[in-house]
């Protein structure tokens, strides 16, 4: 039996493209068919070019399909990947702006334990009634696929979902890879590394880190005493930030992937604090210089992305490799390592959804870090609380691991609940609609000054977002 | 066999006497020992002549002690009330002078539903220490006795002594006697009042409110609509103050007691919010003129119950009434109700210890708010979290009322769940008397702007309580 995988919000070229070449460098899984959906033409256009010619070069056995209709996308299929964002980049920062104005630096979705510049919670009711909207579909048109979550907020949607959804659903990030880069920095070989990590997204901890039979934070510990003169490659580069390091200090395990991002406010006052936490000149990605950075990356991004379509289109002959050389300089170096992982022939792209589809359909088993609901797995955290944890997955389903050793009771209690606490704040807001939640939650928010100014940024966002309060 | 009960802390003056009084009026606790406890002679001296004068114009049967030995108050005794405050008055309002020194408006103590101006739970270590050296005490010479915890923080107390010590004990508090005031509002009579409250200690909601069979909330909803030209009478008179109001639209069900007291920063971000909410003059019991009053009106009944102390001494047939009368002037409305409910021979101060051992002791059952460990009572809440609820007491024990109908979930995620965590971190700074945990909380607090400003507060507040830290 062929799979049908339907990639919502496909017309973001790079993700979709590391599913497709997974998808071809996975021979369990051939014969399958990938539905591209975006409501964007011409974006969905280029990617379609760009997955045919990618997977035509590898030999690839996939059927491609193109739709701009969400019911087409679900009708069928097996599995449906949602990595849509509702506006774009471009409703985030309108939103942004609408905060700053009213006095709330980096915007009023930038929270404790939140500090990521488009993980929005609190603006972002469209991308939430889109999650709503797809799992309904999904319901009516294909209730026994599997909806794989990949688009932001991964914690917000999945416990939503789960919540309120009777579809097979999971939530998936990329942050744990980033043991890997720690493991390697400390000559380490992941291999005989055995390591765990628990939280929720992009709050996860390193609660296991052991090396061929040995606690290995001693490596680790010995390593940062080292560390001297630590300066970041890119906005990105905070694996060993001094905020990584600080979080480390106060919750006594490390903090993966994205968390070191999301650190109180005592690393995010403002942008010199920013800078001092997470090395110059950007201040870390989620200051004004490094998320520009991001930004200005993504449009070189999209823009080569869109050329290369258009040659292939002009010269379906053309040698993708060739096309990319010549534009080296201007080109973000993550971008090309990307491209060239995408064109090997074997090097998975680290992005969990195929492995995981694969350890479904065919059992082969594989380990995965996965956004599920808690059932008791964290203590002091409700049962229907979306934690990001390890797990393993076969044909017989999802098996979590059980957290060993247990987080640190300093985690759960003085970062886990708060950022659980506005996780219920924010989905309750929007479940029922009401600005009058928005505003309560922007009370107990460090940057507030008078009822006033809640008033206002709250009133602004609503009108500008579309919602109409009335409050 | 006669009961030894010991108030640990009885300097004060007026919550020494309403025992004394409520003891002589309980007929079923004749013979009684009453340990008078206090380390200041002067105050302990002055409440032991006006005791044993009310006791014996009532013809009571009470044996009166006096001590400043805390171990001497505990030995033998079967019931200890600690009503002590640790440095006194005198000490919290200096260590509210330094958190305003540093940009802490109204000092670091003032916390989101913790306003109230004594209730400490940050820098008031000297007072949690003290708890632990009685329950300790105890433990090794009283290890029967019942400890009944008068003395604020009444939650963060209860919850410290519970988890930490084998005695039995109990946290008391008289704030749902609003209840009363309220019906009394309404015109109902408190005798067909059905009512029920629940919650944490100075964060109580009234769950339950029915007359003669009906519910009452209808009743209430339509006083607070004719209700206009509110103005309070005093700064303690917040029932039906616009913060109540506002509090009770939010929540759904009514702020009992001191809850009006500990809303959000909404009503509290300066004196000009807080009299918009709690009313003028004053801007309600925490504002800065509110607060003066209290302290004004403490001060006079301090003074007075010396002087009438001093004028028994010298004369001790003086007949106490025509000692009142002469200074009705100056002496506070409140004051002297107590003073003729403290003479009167028949009703009770509302305290509720003397009754509760009368329950203990003489199985004269009684229906009492209690402060003990959840125990799976409101849900979404860890069993050993002290809560504050109605409960049955007699010969047989203490029998916690199930919360019917349970809180709204409004309140215990908005709420509870906020006030619950900084418990939590207060109590874990405390119990590793860790200033970097007082740092952390302070991070997260709305008046922070940097983190120099909360070094600079925590290093002057440890100085200044005695505490050196080392962070």
């Amino acid at each position: 039996m062929s799979v049908k995988i339907s990639i919502v919000g496909a017309g973001s070229a790079v993700f979709s493209l590391r599913l497709v070449s997974d998808l071809y460098k996975t021979p369990s899984l051939k014969g399958a068919t990938v539905c591209l959906m975006d409501i964007d033409d011409q974006r969905l256009s280029a990617v379609q070019t760009l997955a045919r010619k990618f997977a035509s070069e590898a030999g690839a056995d996939i059927t491609f399909e193109a739709t701009n209709d969400l019911e087409k996308a679900v009708d069928g299929a097996n599995y449906v990947i949602n990595s849509a964002m509702v506006g774009g980049h471009a409703f985030l920062e309108k939103m942004r702006a609408i905060g700053e104005k009213h006095g709330y630096y980096r915007g009023i979705d930038t929270q404790e334990f939140n500090m990521v510049s488009d993980y929005y919670t609190l603006t972002n009711w469209k991308q939430f009634d889109f999650f709503t909207q797809l799992t309904h579909l999904m319901e009516q048109r294909a209730p026994n696929a599997w909806m794989l979550q990949a688009a932001n907020p991964v914690f917000e949607g999945t416990t939503l979902i789960r919540r309120t959804s009777s579809i097979k659903m999971m939530g998936f990030c990329h942050g744990h890879f980033s043991v890997r880069e720690i493991s390697k920095a400390l000559n380490l070989d992941i291999n005989h590394v055995d390591w765990q990590v628990a939280g929720v997204n992009h709050g996860i901890w390193l609660n296991r880190f052991r090396y061929k039979g040995q606690d290995a934070y001693p490596l680790l510990e010995e390593y940062l005493l080292v560390l001297s003169d630590w300066k970041p490659e890119q906005p990105f580069d905070d694996n060993f930030s001094p905020a990584a390091q600080d979080m480390f200090g106060f919750y006594g395990v490390y903090p993966i992937g994205d968390t070191p991002r999301n650190g109180s406010w005592k690393y995010h006052f403002d942008t010199d604090t920013k800078k001092r936490w997470y090395g110059e000149p950007w201040g870390g990605a989620d200051a004004p210089e490094g998320w520009s950075w991001y930004q200005h990356q993504l449009s070189l991004v999209t823009q080569v992305m869109a050329q290369m379509a258009q040659a292939i289109k002009e010269k379906p002959s053309l040698d993708v490799r060739t096309f990319l050389t010549p534009k080296v300089g201007q080109l973000p170096e993550a971008f090309l390592q990307e491209t060239q992982r995408i064109l090997d022939s074997k090097e998975m792209s680290g992005e969990q959804h195929i492995p995981f589809i694969d350890a479904l359909e065919n059992n082969h088993g594989n380990r995965f870090v996965v956004n599920i609901p808690n059932q008791g797995l964290i203590p002091d955290i409700a049962d229907d609380v979306a934690i990001e944890v390890n797990a393993w997955v076969d044909k017989a389903g999802i098996h979590p691991e059980p957290i060993d050793p247990p987080l640190p009771k300093r985690v759960i209690q003085w970062y886990l609940t708060p950022r659980i606490m506005r996780m219920e704040w924010a989905l309750e807001a929007f479940i029922k609609k009401d600005p009058m939640l928005i505003e309560e939650f922007l009370i107990r928010d460090l940057r507030t000054q008078s009822l006033e100014q809640v008033r206002s940024v709250v009133q602004e966002i609503m009108q500008e977002s579309g919602y109409l309060g009335d409050s």
